[in-house]
């Protein structure tokens, strides 16, 4: 591996994907994606690591930059046209099924690999990647954690970046320096070709009514139309809410978290709106032990809704959306979706956020959003935080 | 199209694309790329805009979300699959061939479409639309020469924002939060999926020797090995330099631009590769002119630096990158590369950067960065601002 005081760490990740590997009948897998680069090596590069199944034979790692990486397993490359004999010179043999990011690379990059491959049959690896890297390692949490301590100590300050007659934008701007101050990167990490979006959404009043092109709870119009989302630069009105729901990659990790500001008194509906989506957190964080389907989550809290009258601003208003969380690490939206019809069931040491958020027509958006750790007596809240309305 | 107002901008566009779909002998194009949607129908939204090749057809924009797109030849659907009833009940025929974007969709998506388009034939569009893009309309070159304007207003006020004992990423923090003040969307728009940046890079001092996984000139080590590039909080020293390549994306459209900032002095060799970089710009603004191969600007640049002696900096020093600018618009690495073997040739209205720089050990990146448009008497700079090493 590329990083030996680490070795164990990511012998440990290696197994979880041969796990994967062996149920999808991959005898190999090529991972080229730069959030599955940096699950297997610890580091972003330009290339390649072949994993084969075999756990007699080591990965290799096929690096076309920068020239300056070193370590056990590494090969310089040019093109990945190199490497099939390299392959054939250290003795792996042919691989009968190569795994390629199907969901990730584009057509024109999996045809040439196809090509590269071409001895061998090609399937699908980015379902197989997903899973591995679903359940964390305790490393992987400590990270995480640590993403949670360092947006918390953000958010804590966010009431004082406030300033009277402030536009979205501009409180955005000043809690964007700040986490950048604290460390963030400065990079949302996002699976997909769609969602683009720069360090996260501050959703000022009615703005949170502008549906987005996304599968997002809150809207946004954000302030041009090559990047409808967030901030749409208008002034924070008294009986408002702002939305904060920012960024948290500090280490390549990440944590997802909301919190629900105000300025002056906001409606009775809305406060409802917002502790019911506090009992659903505590429902849940009881609920989600391993074994529970994630639709059953959303079903729970769905109920929760139900009971309070509350469906008509439930993840949106003119636009609803249909989750109330995610998984989430190196990527922002990870496996499993806390979705209707997602059957996938909780594992210990999933790590997955919930967001049970409303929109008050007039008023703005609500509610909270946590990242929590799945164990085994429930969930584990990786960032703590005051979750009550916060005044401006 | 979608916007009324702009009618005649959009139908110059759907013209140029028409032209490059006769070319590569597409019959329709299935538009999906958001920096393609940008570009037809001057917004993002989740979905894709079917364009025939016969001009008595109009385009189609099949919008899933959000649900509030209204406008001539919106269509509002669930799921692609939805596509072929509604051409069929228009009266729009079955294409012989349908372009998909081969370079930019994931393997699985551009399969489905195919299933979608079983009846046709389909075939790469990604270079037809590379193609239309390049060279810019009037109002595309307005937006560019803004994004120009807000650019400058930031970098005028760089070597104010500079503190004693600043690290690089502290200095890159208060420019992040200058350009967002100034209207910066704060996402940079770049194809292909392997450059992942933030808002930019500012490299101090021997940063600018740690190579990257991309082809930049100069390196930057970042401070993850998540997210390899840019500053690496170091405190910037006396006797070295800081260049500055940060985001010009203001409305969809961006320049991109570098200055050099110094700290104390720098050595003679800074000097004069700082120099040879605006040397070989004062020179290129003349010689490109419209029908001039793309790399002829490389050589001519190559053949300066050759000169004056200075290839062992030239573009990078452990590491170099064989490139002295390329296209940059909608996203910031467009067509055409100016690079060896690209016989491209200038076009009038075609917007390229120029990006000489060098690399000096122990010292640092110096060098100048401007966006030009080709015009027949020669380069329009789009960032016109001073150019001499700019002492912080």
């Amino acid at each position: 591996m590329l990083t030996r005081e680490m070795a164990d760490e990511y012998l440990l990740r290696l197994q979880k994907i041969r796990r994967e590997m062996e149920r999808s009948s991959l005898t190999a897998i090529l991972v080229a994606d730069n959030a599955n680069l940096f699950y297997v090596a610890g580091m972003v590069f330009r290339g390649y690591v072949y994993i084969p199944l075999s756990a007699e034979l080591s990965p290799l790692f096929f690096v076309i930059r920068p020239m300056s990486v070193e370590g056990e397993g590494v090969v310089q490359i040019r093109k990945p046209e190199d490497i099939p004999a390299i392959l054939d010179e250290r003795g792996y043999g042919i691989a009968e099924s190569v795994g390629l990011e199907y969901d990730a690379l584009p057509y024109n990059e999996v045809k040439r690999l196809q090509k590269v491959f071409a001895e061998s049959s090609s399937a699908n690896s980015s379902q197989a990647m997903r899973n591995a890297r679903m359940e964390k390692t305790e490393y992987e949490i400590g990270q995480m954690r640590e993403d949670g301590l360092h947006q918390i100590a953000v958010y804590r300050n966010i009431d004082r970046l406030y300033k009277e007659d402030m536009t979205d934008l501009e409180l955005q701007i000043e809690i964007e320096r700040a986490l950048r101050r604290e460390g963030c990167l400065g990079y949302l990490r996002v699976a997909g070709r769609l969602m683009e979006i720069n360090l996260g959404s501050v959703i000022a009043g009615g703005n949170a009514d502008n549906p987005t092109p996304y599968d997002f709870a809150m809207g946004g119009r954000g302030v041009s139309p090559s990047l409808p989302v967030g901030a749409d630069g208008r002034i924070i009105k008294p009986g408002t809410t702002v939305m904060v729901d920012v960024n948290g990659n500090f280490n390549g990790y990440q944590t997802d978290m909301t919190r629900t500001y105000v300025v002056g008194e906001v409606s009775d509906l809305a406060h409802r709106c917002h502790d019911c989506s506090i009992e659903i957190l505590r429902r849940l964080e009881k609920e989600a032990l391993p074994g529970v389907e994630a639709e059953q989550l959303y079903h729970i809290a769905l109920e929760i809704v139900k009971e309070h009258g509350l469906e008509a601003y439930f993840m949106g208003h003119k636009q609803q959306a249909k989750f109330i969380g995610h998984g989430v690490g190196i990527q922002l939206n990870e496996q499993p979706p806390i979705a209707p019809r997602c059957k996938i069931k909780l594992k210990e040491n999933m790590t997955i956020t919930l967001e049970p958020k409303f929109v008050v027509p007039e008023v703005g958006a609500v509610g909270v959003e946590n990242t929590y750790c799945v164990r085994a007596e429930g969930l584990e809240n990786l960032t703590p935080l005051k979750e009550e309305l916060i005044s401006l």
